[in-house]
């Protein structure tokens, strides 16, 4: 496998940067495509990382630098500059098309109409243009792509969610048993969540229609900022987001910790989620990779996950480790109250994911990333200010914690 | 119900344009917003309508002519002019969104890349700022929505397919039964059915999220060409499509046996469809629009349809009818070769429609519009032309019948 040619679309991100080191490390040829509409949305919104990051440029000297491996870059904006896309596929012929190229916060794709219309329209025709180009070109190329839990819905019946297809009866007028096996209802929770369940039967439609080999990752929540690979030199430093659009719920815990500030649960806390590590993700991106479907196969759909929590259990954790309070206040989005949650991922584990628990590796992304970087912090930053309707309020300190749960 | 405010967007195409005289000649206050792609799209593509159509002015100042009603006329392109889709809503606070306003040819969006591209961007975004739109001024309108019997897929294993929802029994690992009623799972056989698809689920989120009320009707393939309202005059005629991309398979029938050339099957023809006449369409949409779902319901999925035929079968009754012969060519889709199709449209029939039947309405059909129009019909266009990949071959008689099917 090692030697082959692998895009990475997104591969400036969160997930996206951490997984083209690995790949660039084992020994892949690595092409990020980026347009840089993280960075870009960060700055307008006016929160930075917390972690210093490096421009794209700097950050692949310094790789070259310290491991005498090139990542290319090509500068393509996949869902508005579809030609590009085409030819640089063509140019390359790559083995695997790694896809992180899609707007993925939740609170930002709600925040107004324009945010909405935005990640519908990015996130739709940039995967449906990546589908066209490989169509086009009948290249067998695998497809890699970062879907999220948050298709299946939390209305959890206490059902274990299996890896994206469900087996189901149904039962005739005349009482006979009817077996089919069916891609998982969706349910997704907010507009974002929706473009992830489109995704899914764009890639049932091309994997059938075109052959096209397909990985869909749904994946946790994911908490952590350094891979080995991105702790090699502080100029490689992956981002840390801790902003009420783009901080995933952990690393604004550790934040708010970190500044003295009590945690803020959201609701009553009872929402139950799924976590992985940043560094299981780019394990288990490399897993996939590494077991590829067959052409003419399904989707492949795997959960790229490793433990649930319960919010209120989460801020529970971190507040024994660092010592801080929890407050609840309202909850902005439009989802239950309490769920259960239990999810399969047995494929990875099958495959030899050793997973990074919560319990282990907190301590030290506390330590060693929220504590270390406190002084870049800007805590107007940490409150979640999106909205899941109008009639809601933003989760404000002091809000009657009951307000806006459903 | 009536001196309500209706919207008709997509209301110049084939079916909003009989919609709209309908509503109108009702006493419905009604107002069309259409942007001519249709109108655009058959000049790009060379493929004349058979029966002559006036312009949007000219039809709408007959129809004031004709029964002293006034229809207005928007020019918006929902997909691409978002601010002048919501300043039209904000304006005329409309009591209903009739919404026919999506590329609607499989073979079409099959065609290229080009097409595949265009069909899901302006399909996604224009329905997309409907909702946005809607969802932005916090109107308590209700949204009918032309979808298709394609999104059930034509894999039928003889379960009778239900209006939208499908209760199902899941098997947990420990032998329970869960009991749920899920969003019937999707299988759709092209680009176009695709993005109906992919509609569903931002209904489904929309509804949930913001309580918009929509009825999504889900239409089998229409036939005929003329309702009470566009027989007035011949300059509200409606246009009727014979070319292979827009052409649905019973208009070709008898475009094909009014200029003696021979009734083209595609593959078996053991492709068994679901059928409704045009008049029916008109008839449902009107009792759609009669009986809204309540705010904070889920969406009202309805089966628009009258009758299943086996294409090779319907081939044989235009033969009988009109004396002439039928060939076999090869399929230029992929899909299944035979299906059975049982559906259910029980919630029409309890409003009381009284169908068209293809046994009452097809003589009739052929010689008021096949026989009148066929000097002008240009027998060149009516071949298809769209494979579904490009290994395939297009239709043409002659060629193996078997080739290509799947």
């Amino acid at each position: 496998m090692r030697g082959q040619n692998v895009l990475v679309i997104g591969g400036d991100g969160f997930c996206g940067w951490p997984t083209a080191l690995r790949l660039s490390s084992l020994g892949y040829d690595v092409t990020i495509v980026d347009d840089f509409s993280r960075r870009k949305i960060a700055d307008a919104l006016g929160a930075d990382s917390l972690t210093p990051i490096a421009d794209l440029h700097t950050r692949l000297d310094t790789w070259e630098q310290v491991t005498g491996r090139r990542i290319s870059f090509e500068r393509i904006d996949i869902a508005r500059q579809y030609d590009a896309l085409k030819d640089c596929i063509e140019r390359l012929w790559p083995d695997a098309v790694i896809h992180f190229g899609e707007q993925r916060a939740a609170p930002y794709s709600m925040r107004g109409t324009s945010e909405k219309r935005y990640t519908v329209s990015n996130n739709i025709r940039g995967t449906h243009n990546l589908l066209c180009a490989i169509a086009a070109l009948r290249i067998d190329t695998h497809v890699v792509h970062l879907g999220t839990m948050g298709v299946y819905g939390y209305d959890g019946d206490g059902l274990e969610i299996p890896e994206g297809y469900l087996p189901i009866k149904v039962e005739a007028d005349d009482g006979r048993l009817f077996d089919r096996d069916i891609l998982y209802p969706t349910n997704p929770g907010s507009v974002y969540h929706m473009t992830k369940s489109m995704d899914q039967l764009m890639f049932q439609f091309y994997a059938r229609n075109d052959g096209i080999r397909i990985t869909d990752l749904h994946q946790g929540i994911v908490w952590g900022t350094q891979t080995d690979e991105t702790r090699m030199d502080e100029r490689l430093s992956n981002r840390f987001d801790y902003d009420g659009d783009y901080g995933t719920v952990l690393n604004r815990f550790l934040m708010q910790a970190a500044i003295g500030h009590p945690l803020t649960v959201h609701g009553t806390g009872g929402q139950t989620r799924a976590f992985i590590n940043i560094a299981d993700t780019v394990n288990c991106i490399t897993l996939a990779l590494e077991n590829p479907p067959e052409r003419g196969d399904k989707v492949c759909i795997r959960n790229q996950m490793t433990e649930t929590h319960r919010v209120r259990d989460l801020a529970q954790i971190v507040a024994r480790i660092t010592g801080s309070t929890v407050e609840m206040v309202s909850n902005p989005r439009k989802e239950a109250a309490e769920n259960d949650l239990r999810v399969s991922n047995k494929s990875f584990l099958d495959d030899g994911l050793k997973p990074i628990t919560l319990e282990d590796g907190l301590l030290h992304e506390s330590v060693s990333i929220a504590k270390k970087y406190q002084h870049r912090c800007d805590p107007a930053q940490i409150p979640a200010r999106s909205t899941w309707t109008p009639e809601q309020q933003p989760g404000t300190i002091g809000s009657d914690p009951m307000k806006g749960v459903a």
